[in-house]
């Protein structure tokens, strides 16, 4: 592994420590670890938080794998298919936050590095990453105050990543088949190279950081609001929608349970309950109709 | 369409009525159907059963489709790839229930026909169907009475169609990433041309009218069993293996999703409410560790 991929190790581990501590400040209950170890060499470090007083179920996962591809993983890979070496490395933090209430909405990260050989050849590494807010009710300071903090954190690499990323996080969580985006989006970039090894890591540690002060404030504003019976039952069906992008869309996931990934940690990522009611469409004029509206039509919502 | 589709048109038909009227008859809160149509040819009449005072969400499908193939669907079918002719039909019935309590099993149902062309060409047409069980507490003579059933029907046909079908069921409704089954299986067959269209037709009457016969008894003696709170989370935790099946390894589930079938169709099948805990495992020798135990190790349940 190059000396980027330990650093990188390093600071996913970091940033697990920072989140979990910084979220046992709002929920008590507090994160169970467990550590795992890949056949084929690596493992990882899940922390999970479940039936908490703010969450109902929270995970912030770390792994650190490395090991051979097959020449058919290889190929399938975004980038290094010029490679001849199989042997790869690859490290990540992941989390996804579920809060009870249903006013306070789901949040995700992720930010991962991926090397081939020894990650010294042009194309053998790239960064990924981004992070995404699902409201079950929207308001609308929310996803400004979201998308304002993570644009400011890649604003201080480059003003042209946050259009894109921005675009290819609205592109990339989308349930085709209920022609409506996961959430309020954020930011996603994969294969991403072009600001040299140093620069990537620079950036996963800037947007790494900018998660919590995207979303404590959220949290720490919505975890009390009152809500219905009603309200809740519209959060467990958008819950449903949830589980529908992560077990049938994302790449991530799909890859993880088809090459016998360790199948808690990745479905860590589903909320503790869901609901799928037949033909269910909130009454126009709603509440729950508006979230509809911006879901199939995303928005721009960075303020500056 | 060939006359053979216009009759199995007309049998699922009639297996839909047959079926709805017979659980109205156990749940009185009855069936709501609504059609739709298809945007390249048919259509389809979806009932379905919700908040029931036995069945949790009920559904019984049938659908009526033709059109073109697209020259990739056409290649990556399981027969009729030697026939020139792109327009097809198919005709089905798709069923599934999920009964609120939770000592009562999750029973699925499909039965189908496709053709190619005019289906007069050898391996232009072919049958699929079956029916599995799916429970979350375990009761032998329940599973016993289910294959029993369905190895009567089948062995009307030819004796040696029910250990076959039977493997086949186990093979399909199985989950890789939790090496689990997703429930004690029944019976299942796809591609199925061996006892001509007349035989494929009286297969799919026969095994149609095995359900009822399998399925009523166990529900009967199930519904009002006494249950805890904890009996009703296992039961939830194992919807959510059923929903992790379904959108993750179902064939049908996936293909229609990703050609835009109609969603709520094709979802009816996921059950109102599921749960996923982080790590869960039953404690040793309880009735919860036994049904793991026996979706580990499916079993031989016919009895004759």
């Amino acid at each position: 592994m190059s000396e980027v991929g330990q650093r990188m190790v390093r600071l996913v581990r970091e940033m697990q420590d920072e989140i979990t501590t910084a979220l046992t400040a709002i929920d008590p209950v507090g994160f169970r670890e467990d550590s795992w170890e890949r056949d084929g060499g690596g493992g990882g470090w899940s922390r999970v938080l479940q039936d908490g007083e703010v969450f109902e179920k929270a995970g912030v996962n770390v792994s650190e794998v490395y090991g051979e591809l097959s020449p058919q993983a290889a190929a399938s890979m975004g980038g290094g298919a010029h490679i001849d070496d199989l042997s790869f490395f690859a490290t990540g933090v992941s989390l996804v936050l579920h809060p009870h209430n249903p006013m306070a909405p789901t949040v995700h990260a992720n930010y991962r590095y991926f090397e081939r050989g020894d990650g010294s050849e042009p194309g053998s590494w790239w960064f990924g990453g981004g992070s995404d807010l699902t409201p079950a009710y929207l308001f609308d300071e929310d996803a400004r105050h979201f998308h304002d903090t993570h644009k400011a954190a890649l604003d201080r690499h480059d003003v042209a990543l946050y259009p894109r990323f921005k675009t290819t996080c609205d592109e990339y969580f989308y349930l085709p088949h209920r022609k409506e985006a996961r959430g309020v989006g954020g930011i996603f970039y994969d294969n991403f190279t072009e600001l040299g090894q140093e620069g990537g890591l620079a950036l996963a540690r800037t947007c790494g950081s900018a998660l919590l002060d995207a979303y404590l404030p959220i949290i720490e504003r919505r975890k009390d609001a009152p809500f219905t019976d009603a309200n809740r039952t519209w959060q467990q069906i958008r819950r449903g929608r949830y589980v529908e992008f992560n077990l049938v869309w994302d790449r991530g996931t799909a890859f993880g349970l088809r090459t016998d990934g360790r199948t808690e940690s990745i479905l860590m990522s589903l909320p503790l309950t869901a609901r799928w009611e037949y033909g269910h469409e909130p009454e126009p004029g709603t509440e729950e109709a508006r979230v509809l509206e911006v879901l199939r039509h995303p928005q721009d919502w960075a303020t500056s």
